[in-house]
């Protein structure tokens, strides 16, 4: 159990579990941002999320993140949303932690769902700010109040995605929240462009300025991962149809090998880039993991994006040569 | 039961009570937007539910208007939002209409609220629209999806109200919206400045160009309520510690005594504008129920503005003048 | 002189005039803001211009401001803008100070503009945050290049508008700007709602955290002026086509008495209401000073609003009703 | 000349060269967008704006684009505008179309400008909507005006561009722009994602729905190039340090070489990706320029971004890689 975090209470039963996947300050690696797999006719599909969760897994991700923006949280009633997180903590069975994207209109219901999805096995929840805050201090203000919402025994993640949620939160904000917020463990820096702001918020926290944070990133929609964890990221919480990328991009970069981390990330850019536009994205994340056999249906919850010929015809053209790109690079 | 909706399925018990209470094309006079009380440590209070019943309908409203922004709707979990409408609808007995909030960030989460209250014998639901929603094709086509998820059965409100969406909807977009939504029987009408927009909605709804639809207004929070009686509105649907005020402008109004309108209005206008603020008002319309011995408690759920000394002094000296108004015209 | 502010190079010869019109942190009273007049052909009208200038001077305001906004600033050439200024300054002599609107795009624009009219002998700028400004760092940073750029010899007002620029400045940003900005000797304050905000800021002047700041408001479009003053505002910049309303509010304010403050002010209120609806307000402010004889046609330039028949039959009625208003009260 | 566009009065004595650079609807290939040249103290630098314009008709452009918004045309002064637009036009001497930046708040200001670069030999001006248009009506009245504005004989750019403006255009008010507009030839698409929208509109066009117009394109700031031409763009408009790689990847599109244009694509995809940040993306383009011999100094006009040593880092080990690459390819 990460230092500072109390048991919380009612789940001392699992506590040997719990140790294991308790979200914490040291995370690292892989967490990948998961979609919510449908039938065609739009009911939760259980077993592609099982499919999901095992491909995620032989992939190498250290963490799955559910319920996240592109997991189209907001399309489900509460009680898809505790089903799909049931299946997939049952699937998961405590291999990995997996994170619970509680954002919220009101506190209410943040709590609601947090509650919920702990006492499931969840080991934390992602939290990103309404766009109905602004100044430093509402922002700030914001995040007091999320903490005294979840209380203390529930890790969080702070998720900084201006694009998303058209909030800008400035370094200094950052750092004002994670000092102020005992039980913020990581940061989910994306936002763009944000190299300057992940470099500061390292040192700060090498320098002693704040207790040391896990920072994952998605940076322009993880366009921009090797330059990340040259700056010091711990790790990538985004979504790619290929997680192995991320996977083997960070192992290199382990190694020290900066070049190779550089080979296999540019093999898959040009297809990262297709599948991080804004809008259609989900929908060819979709395409390509019902291409990739890992779930049943690209059914997309309206309002949602579709293909076009053209898209497919593009998104097919890329792939190949990205297997191609592969081999050379070996 | 207006032309055009049929009867709701598994609702055919209460058709007499229905008969009188369903939301028509037709509804005019005061559809007061209701706080939503609370006791002093933010618990729900059903028994300043029951009297904010009786006073509001005491005052001669023709309709109340729950969950709305004003009524800290997003600060409830789903089972608050179920007792609390259940204790209004039990209250007002099939008195006057009762409509919902049920503006949600999914449709999944709308379509459950909406069958939850109109299962409980509420009239109709209000949607207003999502803030990520942009461009004229996109207002109207989630105004689509909006009628399509509330189903056949349901009559609702459109509400216009750029200032808390940020969403900005040409009279152009209105009028096809109207005209695509069989079900949508009245526009809450608060864009501001909007008498323009208000004069040529009505205009095409009496010209034939589409099916009368009930317009009941709030422009800048209700502080041109006798502009836009003189425009065609059938009335007001907003929030005010003084429902009586609105009342007695549109009886005036009935009877042609413009002059008489006004004079009522202008009696109420600075504390009307004062409790209009953007933020601090919902404290200030708290306050005033509290003090007119409405409500138990002004207890507002975080986030929420707090009233300070000096705006209780600035409050209490306006209500003393708007008393001494009061007596003056009459 | 304000103390603190160096004589400006090159205006030594009118240092006995600017020593009065020289804007400092102790201005209170009226700083009405101009219309920009036009002839029905859309060109510059310089008669009428001096008409408005003497209109505005026997009303008693004590300084102008012009090219703010309402004065359609960004409609007019840089050349048309010198023109304008110049006349104006002819017309005051030197008799209250002039305060010239000079946000722009950029920054070389605002200094070119800045020299320009302080050359003409203006009295200081006015200068509102870009849209395109969000944390609080950005804001500071901005109007830390602002001071920069305008120079040590050019007092400036922070134009605080969030309605029309989009840009919230937090109190705690307002007052950093303020202890930055040894030049910056006037806050326009707009929030709104800013009551709370305009207490604080006057409480850190008075408590000696910065040096005082003359603080003049516009809060809700002028709606909430006997209130601002109570919270210890100097006064009012901002447009009316009644500006003596003001001077009255401001006299009997004053004079100790609250109650005829008020008296006078809810006697326009109605009015005033009509004529702050923002996008429509122009029209109706140089309808009103057309018809009072002040200006000779109230063109707008494009972008611009029009007038409808109703609007017009709105304004004459409630002309007649605060005739009779004013008449009851004395 | 253009089928459509009267001659220009008062050019007459240019009918000759002008015929060859008349912007219209058939133009084609890469318009570059140049950075304005500073020298280390922030003066307009000549020599350098001479060395940028050579190097970008060496590189194979087919066109320039001047004081856009990589243009920090907003941080020049008028005169500076005028003298930096003249001297791109002598150096260019007639040898291809130069495109004028003309948006401006205001349309006195963009009638001045536009009129003073026609009269210095500019082939068109480009023009984005203020960041206050919203809706569809909004919107293309706006459009209206800018036509209206600068006259019949000037040929004018739409640029659709939400990333900066916040101003989101659907295919139908683009297309609407379109066929209200005899003298808009070209858009210049940036929507992003766009490559729906493109198709759409090219189909329109095609189609015979409205006259041809040339689609230059910088969805994603460039990062969509090889897919844009898939869908029927004409070539690209956007700025990038290596403006031989449009020209390449376009050469090689016409020639049938859908892989070929990939893989030089995907050479500088990681740099283009790199410089294309928002922000610091200019000084990232403005240091490459610097390091490729072309201008001077890398000064960028405050406000302005600065590039970390990790940054400079970040850069030349992507040169590197990428000319690494460029050789493997051949």
């Amino acid at each position: 159990m990460s230092p500072g975090l109390p048991a919380r209470a009612g789940r001392d039963d699992s506590t040997e579990r719990q140790a294991v996947n308790q979200l914490d300050r040291n995370a690292r690696g892989v967490y990948l941002i998961t979609v919510t797999p449908f039938t065609d006719s739009g009911a939760l599909d259980l077993a592609s999320t099982d499919r999901m969760v095992d491909f995620c897994l032989d992939a190498g991700v250290t963490g799955l993140t559910v319920l996240g923006i592109m997991g189209e949280a907001t399309k489900l009633t509460i009680e898809e949303s505790r089903v799909f997180v049931r299946q997939v903590l049952a699937r998961v069975n405590g291999r990995v932690p997996v994170v619970v994207g509680a954002s919220a209109p009101g506190f209410a219901a943040m709590k609601e769902l947090t509650d919920s999805v702990m006492d499931l096995g969840a080991s934390g929840v992602m939290v990103a700010p309404p766009s109905t805050v602004r100044t430093d201090d509402q922002i700030v203000s914001y995040f007091q109040m999320v903490g005294e919402t979840l209380g203390a025994s529930v890790p969080w993640v702070l998720q900084d995605h201006p694009v998303s949620t058209g909030v800008q939160m400035s370094t200094s904000v950052v750092l004002r929240i994670l000092k102020n917020s005992p039980t913020c463990v990581m940061l989910k820096h994306e936002d763009w462009p944000g190299l300057a702001k992940l470099s500061a918020i390292r040192a700060a926290s090498e320098k002693g300025e704040l207790q040391r944070v896990s920072i994952l990133t998605g940076n322009g929609g993880g366009l921009f991962l090797p330059e990340e964890l040259t700056r010091g990221a711990d790790g990538a919480m985004t979504g790619f149809a290929w997680p192995e990328m991320m996977v083997d991009v960070l192992a290199a970069h382990a190694r020290g090998e900066r070049e190779r981390a550089h080979d296999l990330f540019d093999a898959y850019l040009p297809l990262a880039k297709y599948e991080q536009q804004a809008g259609v994205g989900l929908a060819v994340r979709k395409f390509l993991l019902k291409e990739r056999g890992v779930i049943a249906s690209d059914f997309v919850r309206k309002p949602g994006p579709k293909l076009s010929a053209q898209d497919v015809d593009d998104i097919r053209f890329l792939v190949k040569r990205q297997e191609k790109r592969l081999r050379e690079i070996g």
